[in-house]
């Protein structure tokens, strides 16, 4: 099923669910909207998944994992090959997005969807390649993982590679418009998946080395802002660094000339098969009707590509947190998102989408377990 | 024991242990600083400690409440009797701070400090009113709670009550300087009594009906700002509602005479039972270098009271939230912390305290389970 006929299902919430999750927050014993943006999230669950009691407990993050050709111009602090390293450690349970979807209770889903390596999973492409007894052996890790911090498994291994990395996007294209729609598809292929599973809220997340890289080309031209306002240090270079990271997006877009009002192009031009499989997740999510969760800085471009394919998608989306990377709030504004958490995070592989998971929860918890004035027998305000 | 004498046993907490905690966080496969406040969060859980692997397991929400004679002065926009009827409802499990605390794995514990009103409880004043077997019979609710909301227990009740209600602060002290002591006292036990029960981390909290008055007072008397800036809506009053409470608080302060260099004095004088509880407790984690969680506005005051009388306790606190009250800044600046979260919330009762919990949490999962780049065979950067 081709992009086009997908979004056609993306309709927008109705008000009237809203006003009806209001009115069962102001039964509840405490003063109107006093728990404040928990309450707003309660209504926006009910009116996204059109049910006055929604059902979370099944969660999951996708964790899309891509490399990037413009890592070659030296635009990150980390060698390329730390992209497949970090998917093993998701794998064995160990990295950062592992300990607060654990924290969160959610399942940490990895997709190989553009990583410049060859993982040989086994053969059904929805086998974990980790089990908890039975750990992978990487070959980074002499015998395979084995600390003290696997208090719980590791991330599910799907393979859905598209290419082996994106092009070079200071030389050229970063990948064809038909990679570029693949790239949509998946996620949206495993949006309906993972509904049909009985899953009740998404979260995005990402890895690949130089990827703030692309993501800021990306906001630059889908925000119209310069490129200097809307690139950081990612995982922490220096202002020589950041200079050049600049030029190197400027010369990128005036080389590409992706066009502002076809967000797929933008994406093909100058994105990251990561961000093409995170925009075609939460068009999923969308069609689906279940919350999505937007971890920093390289989802919300995935959610900004989404957006700007159709703006429907907006009314699913929950933004999980302000990112130091400056270029995340002008993208949060252009959609219309207020985030939920400021905690200074830059790590992404979805740790903040893991984190705004249990305050959105904490929301609905509100909405449906609290007692009413009614019930307890409490006297209303005068 | 004394005040003066506990103090005394409050240490600021030590430097060297801030750089061991950060060494192993940059010893984790992620970015250095790239998880921002979580990072800083364990960074404090571990001086606080004094254990560079914390456990945090055990968690209590310490729920004090009490009445307040300026409630007669219209400054609320709730009856007095609410005070009772919601001590009630946490002991019956459907309030916000039971639902939130069962949301971080905490316990609430309801301290009656001041409540106008006789709980007549069992004899032993451990024993809990509410068991989820044999739920009390509220003299408000015909046949007691049986709602469907109760899907975990209630609050532990504890009678510590100190006066029927305050006095009111318009017409001469709220309390004696001895009741005052008294209701710091009963905080400092709580937190001796807990910290030996092996609580690992306290939270704060407050139910009083009128109780942002006295706080208010309290925020203009302590940082010196004019009670116009420091006063709020509390419950949701109007424009003129606000005005009488501004007028209210101005008179009480002129007519009382705290004195700013002596926070026993201001507490009794313009203060309340639950907010000196509050102030007991932090000081009492302090002592027993347990991490304190303070909740908002009421609970705030309470801590500005305890940083008051020792600065040091300042290392054990960390600030849940901003409330929407808009003195709450003000205090929290004075006290040097920065809020953890920002979601609109002024509801009181610990709620912002136990969210808090969850992520300050998620910090020392962080900190503990995180595998460092040599157990994961990554490259660092270059």
């Amino acid at each position: 099923m081709g992009i086009k006929q997908i979004i056609s299902d993306v309709h927008p919430t109705k008000q009237e669910l809203y006003e009806i999750a209001q009115k069962r927050l102001d039964s509840l014993t405490k003063p109107r909207g006093s728990l404040g943006r928990l309450e707003e999230f309660a209504r926006k669950l009910v009116a996204i998944t059109e049910n006055t009691m929604p059902v979370l407990d099944k969660k999951v993050i996708f964790t899309f994992a891509g490399d990037h050709g413009v890592a070659d111009e030296g635009v990150s602090a980390y060698p390329k090959e730390v992209t497949r390293q970090m998917v093993f450690n998701f794998l064995n349970g160990g990295a950062g997005i592992n300990v607060l979807a654990r924290h969160a209770g959610a399942e940490v889903v990895v997709i190989d969807i553009g990583v410049d390596f060859d993982f040989n999973p086994p053969e059904s492409p929805h086998t974990p390649l980790c089990k908890r007894d039975n750990p992978p052996k990487s070959p980074f890790i002499k015998g395979g993982l084995e600390g003290d911090f696997k208090d719980g498994r590791g991330g599910l291994f799907i393979s859905k590679k598209v290419v082996m990395g994106t092009k070079n996007i200071r030389k050229g294209h970063a990948m064809t418009r038909q990679e570029a729609e693949q790239c949509i598809v998946i996620g949206i292929e495993l949006a309906a998946e993972y509904a049909q599973k009985g899953y009740g809220i998404f979260g995005t997340g990402d890895m690949g080395i130089g990827n703030t890289t692309p993501s800021s080309a990306i906001a630059a031209v889908l925000t119209g802002k310069p490129v200097s306002e809307v690139t950081g240090r990612g995982t922490g270079i220096s202002d020589d660094a950041l200079k050049n990271k600049i030029k190197v997006i400027e010369g990128a877009i005036s080389l590409n000339r992706p066009n502002p009002s076809d967000p797929v192009d933008v994406l093909a031009k100058v994105g990251g098969t990561e961000i093409g499989g995170i925009a075609g997740l939460i068009i999923g999510a969308a069609t689906n009707r279940i919350p999505v969760v937007i971890d920093g800085f390289i989802s919300t471009a995935g959610a900004l590509i989404a957006y700007c394919i159709e703006p429907k998608t907006k009314d699913y989306m929950f933004a999980a947190h302000n990112s130091v990377e400056i270029g995340h709030r002008a993208m949060l504004e252009k959609i219309g998102l207020q985030p939920i958490l400021d905690l200074n995070l830059r790590l992404g592989e979805g740790t903040g989408a893991a984190l705004a998971m249990l305050i959105i929860e904490a929301g609905l918890k509100i909405y449906k377990k609290m007692a009413t004035f009614a019930e307890a027998g409490i006297s209303k305000n005068e």
